[in-house]
Order: C-alpha cells, then structure tokens, then sequence
C-alpha cells in the first residue's frame, strides 16, 4: 500500500515531540518514508492513494502494555467483590475449564475492540499463547504474548514457553513477540524465578536481537503484601535454597528480585503500585519499564501507584488496562484519562501528569517498555506504518484549543477513524476490516450461554 | 407521541430496583403509563408505534447533578496548570467578557453533548442563565438553571434571580426549573448568604411548590481552605455584623452555614470534597443533597471526597461533572465509572460503590437531589418519559453477565442510541433531531477563531 495520509495534524511523539498542522505522513508497503508538511510533500508522491485527514489527529496508536486479552469472555462476570473471593470463587473456577477455542474467541474479541479503540498492540499474558498469538496477527494487530508461568506447572512452562518463542517471536511480518513471563514473586518461587531468568537469557541468545528483545514480563507489587505472600507460598518449601531465599529481609518486592540476580533492563513490571525508595532506586538503576494500570488498580482496591516519583526519577512508565474483567474495558483512551486524573487529585498537585505526558505514556514509552522503539510508538522516517486517526467533528470534540489536552480530557475511544498497523487498514471509517465482527460477538454470546445457561450469574 | 418501546431490558430504578428483561415502556404524551414484560402488555396498546429495543437496555436517563453549561466554549483552553493561575489567568479574564449570546451558544454545544451521551437534564450554574434555559428548554432537554451571585454583585444578583425565576421556574411544559446559587462561602459574605436563603423561601411560596420547589445550588467544601478563604474575603470588612460571623471559629463549612441558619432540605451542596465529621452530621440531619463531581476533584487537585461516608450515613449523593473546562467533557457515563472505581482504589476496599449503587446516583438521587423524583429519576407508571435507550451491540459491551455492571465499567456515552425526554425524541439512533449539530460547532469554531486569533494558546 502506497498512499498519504494529508492535511491532518500529526502528533509524531518523536523526541522533540513535533506537531505538524496540515501535515501529513507518507507510507510505503509497511514503512513510513516521509512525514512534513503537505505543502512542502504534495508533488513528490505522485501515484499513492490520498486520503484526507482534515479535522483529524494522525498519531501513533495507542499501546496496552499489560493485560490479559482472552479475559473478554469474562467481561462483568463478577464485580464488585472482595479479591479472594472473587479470584477463588469465581475467576479460577472458570480459567481452570478454558480451553484454546476458549482463548482464542475471548482474543478475537479483544481484538476487535482494542482496534476499534485505537490501540495497534497488546502486551498479553495468560495460557494457550499461541491461541491468543494467532487471533491477534490474523487480525493484522501486534501483539508481545507471554505463557504465564507458575511454580506448580514447572515442568510443562518451559516446554511451553520455549515453543513460544521459536514458532513466534518476530514472526508473522514482525507483528508478534514473545517474553517470558514468571506471573509474581508469590506464585512462582525464587530458585524457579532464577531459572526463568536464565531461559529468558538463553531465548535471547537464540531467538532475540537488540531490536527485537525477549523480555520478561511479571507483576511486581501490585498489592501491599506480595512478599508476605511469597513467604506463605514458599515459606515452608523443602528446597532449602527457596527456604534460605525466602526467610530474609527484604525492603521491598525489586529488592528481593534483585537479591536473586534476576534484575536486568529487559523486565516489563506489571503495576508497580506498593513500592519502597529501595524499589524505586532499583528500577531506575536497572533501567526496568514499568506498566501503570491504574483503572485495575483501583476497581480492585490493589491502590495507587506513586507514578509521579517515578516519572520524576526517569523511570520509563507505560500504561495497560490489565485483563478485561478487572477494568472492564480495554480502553486505552480512558485509561489516558484516569491517569491524568488520579495523580493530580491523590497528590494535590494539578500539573502533574500533563497531558502530553500521558500521550507519551501511551505511545513512545510503551513502544520502549516492549524493546520496540525501533519500529514503532513514533510516527518518523523509517518506521513501522503505523497510525492512529482521531477524528475531531463530534460536538464533545470542540472547540479545540490543544491538541494533546483533547486527547486526554475530551477525545474518546469512539472519537477513532481509522488504524493502519504494518501498513495495512484494521480500521477504516470506524469499521473493522480484518475481523468478522458480527460473528465474533455472536460466538461469544453462544459461549456465554453454553457454558453459563443462567445468564445472569450474580445480578 | 403514543408509543411503546419494547423487548429492551428494563432498568426501573424504582425503589425495588426492578429489573424487566423482555420488558416494555408505553409513553402516552409525555408520560409513563404502563412498564412491565412486553408478553403481557403487547395487546393492550395497538396503534401505539413501537419501538424493537431487542438487545438494548432502556433505562431512566443520566442527570448531570453539576455543570456550568456553556463553559464547552473554554473546553481545554488551558489545562495542567496552578489553580491560582488558571483561574486568575486564564479563566476570569475571558469569562468577564462573555456575552449574552456566548452563553446561549456554549450552552448549545454542551446540551447536544449532553443529549448524545445520554443526558436528559443539567443543573446549571452561570451568567446569562436565562440563555442557557432558553438553548436548554429549546432543544427540549431539562435544565436546572441558576445565576450564580457573588457579594460583589448584591444589586443585580436579587433581581436577576427574581426574574429568572418567574419566568423560567417549572417553564417550557415543565422542562425548566430554577435554583438560587449562592457561589460559595468564601464568595458570598454571611450577610448576603441569610439574605439568600430568605430569597430562597420566598421565592418558594411565590413560585415553588412541593414538587417543584426552588433549592439552593452552591458550591461547599471543594477545597481545604475555604474557612480560611472566606475570613481573607470578609475579615476586614467594615459591616460588624458581617466581621462578627467571619470571625467565629467554626468546625467545617456546614458548621458556619448552620450556625447562620441557613441549612435546610433544599440544598444543593456540589463538590463536599473536605468535610469534617460535624459537616457530616449536618448534612445528614438536614438532608442535604450532595453532588460529588470525581473528575473535575481530581483534574483540579481540590482531593478526593470521602463518599462511602457520606452513603453509609445515608446521604442522598447524585454526581456531576462540573464545568467543561475542569474535566473536560460533559459524559456521564465516565463520571459514573471513575465515582466506581476511585473510592475502591482510595479506601482499599472493592466492595464500596457498587455498581447499582452508582447508577442510582446518577439517576433516581440526582432526581431527588433537584427536588424532581416525583416526576424523573426512574421508570415508572405516572413519571414524565424520560428515557434513555442504549445499544448492547458493540465489541466492547459483549459478552453481557450483569446488565449494572455493564453500564459501569464497560459500556460508554458512545453506546447511547435514543433519547427521549418528556415524551420527545432528543437524539434517535445516535443523531441529535432538536438541534442542528453542525451549524452548532462551525458557530463555536468561529467563535474561537474571532476571540482568540492564534488558535493554539498554550501549546
């Protein structure tokens, strides 16, 4: 596909954080080869297909850096529930019985809205991997999935894993990645966690580059009393490596991981929420990525990240949703808006999380959280053609004065047009292109109905 | 308009808080006349045009308990900065010179925003209001309106209260109602304030009514400081009585206003971000009505306020989104999601603000917050047709498992089809049939470029 993109403003996110009214951005195939002013570009690309952008925002998409995609099949399940109970009574019971038909029409749904929303990539993480990796590239959207891993499924993770990575990573024209994902320091043990860290190193060898990295991904202090936990669940282990581990002191859940030599700058830290100084200072000197998930964070009462401790020491901060029955959407526009919100009012500070901050958040940031800045969260010269256009007629959308102020504070998932991902239109004027959407929901409600006949489980 | 809108879920919010799926509404006029299961009542009303609500939710419309309506014209004019600043900077300057005509047409573009994203009724509070209840009345939504008074403004603020009043209160076939809006403590000197409440009670006896009554709407406790604001506004004056009041210590912004005599049931109180236990007694004993408005709390860092308090001491509490310059939209539907979420994540408790507690706010409370639930606020036989139809079709609204945990965490303003108010179409399948939306926003678009030349001001 050859084609422009004219007379939109285009919000580069490059480093100097560009804006270029009456802009436009020029691809080819699956790169973009120019981006400038109309007026200056209009006559050298004869032949490419126009499409105008007036009254329209052309800018990266938007990156959801954490979250469980296949979880739509179990979107409003049970809310509004104290955790335990609703992780063992009802989350658990269900996960244990999906299947990878399962997962792979809960991430077809995924799909499909994260698309219609603007988003061009989700980082995953749950079972059945390659169910979830398949549905995410068929429909021509990026995706990092990780197999999530646990102590008591040792033996089947690595296998698992390893597969993964070699029938996946950088595959399918480079649309999908895979990291490696050890689920928490209270699930998985640390002589395991240890072990992971060196497969994570192993897959890199093998299978990564320095553009194209196997991360790990793993939540880390997402609630006050992981290492509490991670002492209950290994605390009376028989290894006497784990027991010497686990019965020491930590200040705090980085410096456990760092005590076990697990900590390097290729880790994506899911949540981040309960953290000491300790903490802090580790995950800026291991130049770890941090993931904000602060709509998860607070429907399920885990608390609030001090994200503007972390932004001022330079630690790079992205955003996801977390899994879509913890949110209940997978909408990045509104966790833009939560996030600019949340600190101003918890801090007593308004000018904290600025809007273009937040935009970079969801972009560049997100792009570097994932080892993928190379290719992608900027619209530049030789970058992936991605591009995310907003359009800016509905009366909610006016006046406009600033443009990244509107994105955050007025624009709205369903203010989004279209979504070219690798040079390919997923959504062109609003409407997928590359999904049966129709049969998508209907499948999932006969999902529904099947596996839950009394609809109406918890009303 | 006879008709029956039918096969919807039924959301009643009457005091059971029914729930009818296959259910159907029939309007006569502009009333209510029958609810229940559509297989019941179908061959009762032939002639009647119907309306398929198969997979939707009717439900009573959301009321937006706090706004200052045509401020859409400052949306994101400046954002992210210093309260002090923004106001004095930014704001007052261009809100001194805003004319009759400015009011009307903000008012506009906030009523068709409104109306989109499901908003049968705003409660008002600005300059110029006999604009907004004429852009409001117009375009057949409801409107609580009220000119704000200032100590500052003494002279004009009586009559122009006094005026409004007569011809607007309980107005335009019931659509229009008026409030008396002392701004605020620190604003409004004690003096003025008793002079406010007298004005209030006899504007009651001329031209309110029990069902119709005339209330106070005004700003209370939105900051920490405002004892301390309203003696750096009073403490010098030269009127004793005034100096007197202002001199007392006081144990919360209600412990002042109750011991100048001015509590009452017909109140309005906005915001109640910062209260001490004594302001809570008070607003109970007296049963004020609360508006809580999370998204301008936190944008403007004005805090967090305690609203599970507040519930548990059985407070009538409806929300708002205050002005659209401090959010920056007028949605609804977000506001009901962050009230949900917010208290969860503050209180470390994700059994607080359930989700049907939630939409009660934003619909039955908020009727009963403007004295107007005998008429609004819930679907049943007898109330005026009001109602608001939402689409279930979409990605994100799939799969369905509890219809109140839907319009909360995943459904959005985006997924309103139809709204009817008094018995009228406002917006029917997602287009606005009062108001020419178009010629709306290339109007406000003008108006932006007439007033502030170079466009992009702060960027």
């Amino acid at each position: 596909m050859n084609c422009i993109f004219f007379n939109g403003i285009v919000l580069t996110m490059n480093s100097a954080n560009t804006v270029i009214r009456e802009g436009c951005v020029v691809v080819e195939d699956d790169r973009i080869v120019d981006v400038g002013k109309y007026s200056e570009l209009k006559y050298k690309y004869h032949g490419y297909e126009r499409f105008d952008c007036e009254n329209k925002i052309i800018m990266p998409p938007l990156i959801n850096c954490h979250t469980h995609a296949s979880m739509t099949l179990l979107r409003g399940y049970a809310d509004d529930l104290p955790l335990f109970e609703w992780l063992t009574k009802w989350i658990f019971p269900v996960e244990k019985t999906l299947t990878p038909e399962d997962i792979y029409l809960g991430t077809k749904l995924a799909v499909v809205e994260s698309a219609l929303s603007g988003v061009s990539c989700l980082n995953t993480m749950y079972y059945f991997m390659d169910k979830e990796a398949e549905a995410i590239s068929q429909a021509g959207l990026r995706g990092v999935v990780g197999h999530v891993c646990f102590s008591n499924n040792k033996k089947q993770d690595r296998s698992i894993t390893f597969n993964l990575v070699r029938k996946w990573h950088n595959s399918k024209n480079g649309l999908i990645r895979v990291t490696v994902d050890p689920h928490s320091i209270y699930t998985v043990d640390p002589v395991y966690l240890k072990e992971l860290h060196e497969l994570k190193k192993d897959l890199n060898d093998k299978f990564g580059s320095p553009t194209a990295p196997i991360k790990w991904h793993i939540h880390t202090a997402e609630t006050a009393d992981e290492l509490v936990k991670m002492r209950e669940s290994f605390g009376s282990s028989e290894n006497p490596e784990i027991k010497k581990l686990v019965d020491e002191n930590y200040d705090g859940v980085f410096d456990y991981l760092n005590h076990l030599n697990v900590l390097d700058d290729q880790i994506i830290a899911a949540h981040c929420v309960h953290l000491t100084d300790k903490d802090i200072s580790l995950i800026r000197e291991k130049s770890i990525s941090v993931v904000h998930n602060p709509v998860s964070n607070l429907k399920l009462a885990s608390g609030i990240s001090p994200l503007p401790k972390l932004l001022s020491n330079n630690i790079n901060v992205s955003l996801g949703t977390d899994g879509p029955c913890s949110n209940n959407s997978l909408d990045m526009f509104e966790t833009v808006k939560i996030t600019a919100l949340l600190h101003k009012g918890v801090s007593l500070n308004p000018t904290v999380l600025p809007a273009t901050e937040v935009i970079k958040m969801a972009t560049i940031n997100a792009a570097k959280t994932l080892g993928w800045d190379s290719e992608i969260g900027s619209i530049e010269k030789g970058k992936k053609a991605d591009l995310l256009i907003i359009d800016l007629s509905k009366p909610h959308a006016n006046p406009l004065y600033n443009e990244f102020s509107q994105l955050v504070y007025a624009l709205k998932s369903s203010d989004v047009d279209s979504l070219i991902v690798n040079g390919r239109f997923i959504v062109e004027e609003k409407t997928v292109r590359t999904v049966n959407v129709e049969e998508t929901i209907t499948k999932v409600a006969k999902w529904v109905s099947d596996r839950f006949p009394d609809k109406s489980i918890n009303s």
